[in-house]
């Protein structure tokens, strides 16, 4: 065998009709549509539609798919009962992971014929999930995840506020569920094709994409984007701040990507949103901080700011615990997760690399009593 | 790019130092010990402490060992309360999957240096979630997890017996727990390395592991075989159904192996036991069934038995419920699933392979209102 690949980055690792990620070094197309023609252009669903069902849906169908998501915001008592006894204190994402394990076994998949059902199910359920969780443990109170919100981003809000968002509020976290929604090949994407590639259950895959969605080198980077933008209250203090970070060498999240070389397209968008929203609540701290911390960025290590890094000041202006960053991201990638499960089923091979040993040469065994 | 591997077939994915799989066509070792050397001279927890701590241990230190998982096997209660709230027809893998996940939320992972003692934890308490559930809905009785049991095997055997099993039942389960212990870069594994590689937690990467071992092309092999088995009382009607499946191109579950292209070096040892229990039991169909469905399989289509095929009737004469065999299966696994966590963690890079695009060609956005 040849040598190892590490992080097989650049192997091509099978085929997909979903996306393309900076094929020009920067650019981002969803089933052949640019980014930057569908954000402001449609609203989450229709670009979930898309992606699951593999065109964009007319005004009928899409009213159809809302309305079908609608009527799949309600919990089952059991899920409820489980989601009260996962502890306060648990990581928002691992509620997911254990909401979507569980309902497999409440709710299984008996045939492939149900996975599209069970991906506009998962869809509607996850913000109804972790928001019954957060509420009950944080605010002492059991909420009715019902509501007649229009669309996966207003139900969020509304479970998160429990009232209507301001319009400028929900029309952000809309449209960068847009952005969030599918990135190709990226690590819980391929996660969830291994899984699947064995044949198992779709909320299996669901699973896998969810724990791997989770680690600070993927979707958790938005929250430690955050948390660094919180240890300063100037941008010349953020400067400062961030050198020295540098000059020790530390990871700073939310800069740089696996595949754009150039720079991420998503992050402009998310910029212009931050900064809509920062003036929204008459901030002078943290947008300034974030530029502050993107210029230092560029001038020190020529990086450029990836999606997670603006979404953090953006959804922090939304009123949204930083806490429940990356699960918005769980709301919009299941769209692109489901899409790849499908696509990896209907023309399927188990997924089983080979591995270089570096290990011990063949030797004698000792039996215990000779150690 | 270039043009994409179906599967990662043959593709080196990473390094590691645990297991080398059909060096020479037929041949498994683990840590540099053959597969044919451990057996019959070592217990299942000496071959995991190599896995998970890189060398066999001494007396003092595997009974030390040993008498950590022993302290390790009591349930905590609120996850009791999930695993009744887990329905009755729940297939067991979901069972695991759901425990694992919600057990990450009350003994959550803070550091990686937590890792072993959750590795051991997992390995100690997986036996006690499963049979938990299992006595509670299908036999209506809430036992005690805790005992005095030697070893992985014995702990889940009594579980399952309530009493203390035959000497070579036994024995039986705990060499096949040495087979399936490990296996390099299999399906499952990869999953946990993909997962791991986010930096996510251990829980996540266990999970991940379960969800796709849980696959009829994977784990859950061993069910599939011992359906077919069933399908038959004399070796000559299994020798004519299997004509026929086969002339209706049916896919047999046992047979063949991705990376073994001579033999699989387990299949013989785990037969042994299948014709030594059969014995036992004085069977006169399940292992001349299994022997006639080999045999065809041979001749027809030039294809050995794997590991799974055998598993089979051995696990079958030792009164273990169909359904709970895959479970034996993550027993046995969580020792290799956890050396390669642990092993990826030690010089992780993300594991984001790329994508041959079959899709449509850039096309230009059309507004909802024109579609």
């Amino acid at each position: 065998m040849s040598e190892a690949v590490a992080g097989l980055k650049g192997v091509v690792a099978g085929q997909t009709a979903i996306c393309t990620v900076g094929r020009e070094g920067n650019s981002l197309h969803y089933r052949g549509y640019s980014i930057e023609d569908m954000v402001g252009r449609a609203c989450f669903e229709e670009i979930a539609y898309l992606l699951i069902y593999g065109e964009l849906p007319n005004q009928a169908t899409l009213a159809q798919y809302q309305n079908k998501l609608k009527q799949l915001r309600t919990l089952p008592t059991e899920l409820k009962a489980v989601l009260k006894l996962i502890p306060e204190n648990a990581h928002p994402m691992d509620v997911l992971k254990v909401g979507c394990a569980f309902l497999g076994t409440l709710e299984p998949e008996h045939s492939p014929e149900q996975q599209w059902d069970i991906a506009d199910r998962l869809m509607a359920l996850f913000p109804s999930m972790v928001m019954y969780w957060y509420q009950w443990h944080h605010l002492g109170r059991e909420i009715d995840t019902n509501s007649d919100a229009n669309g996966v981003a207003a139900h969020f809000l509304e479970l998160l506020l429990q009232k209507k968002p301001e319009p400028m509020v929900l029309e952000a976290v809309d449209q960068s569920l847009i952005l969030y929604a599918e990135h190709e090949f990226n690590a819980s994407t391929f996660a969830a094709r291994v899984t699947t590639a064995t044949l198992t259950d779709f909320y299996s895959a669901m699973t896998s994409a969810i724990g791997t969605l989770r680690g600070p080198l993927h979707g958790g980077a938005n929250e430690a984007a955050m948390a660094l933008i919180e240890c300063y209250d100037s941008p010349e203090k953020a400067r400062v701040g961030l050198l020295d970070k540098l000059a020790h060498k530390e990871k700073i999240m939310g800069f740089g990507h696996a595949v754009y070389k150039i720079r991420d397209p998503r992050s402009d968008i998310i910029k212009g949103w931050a900064k809509k929203l920062g003036a929204l609540r008459q901030d002078t701290v943290i947008y300034p901080v974030s530029e502050a911390i993107e210029q230092t960025m560029r001038s020190e290590k020529n990086m450029f700011p990836n999606l997670d890094f603006y979404s953090a000041a953006a959804y922090h202006f939304c009123q949204i615990p930083t806490p429940l960053f990356t699960p918005i991201f769980v709301f919009a990638r299941i769209a692109g997760w489901s899409a790849h499960v499908i696509e990896q089923r209907h023309n399927n091979k188990i997924i089983r690399p080979g591995a270089e040993y570096t290990g011990p040469a063949p030797r004698n065994f000792v039996a215990i009593a000779d150690r």
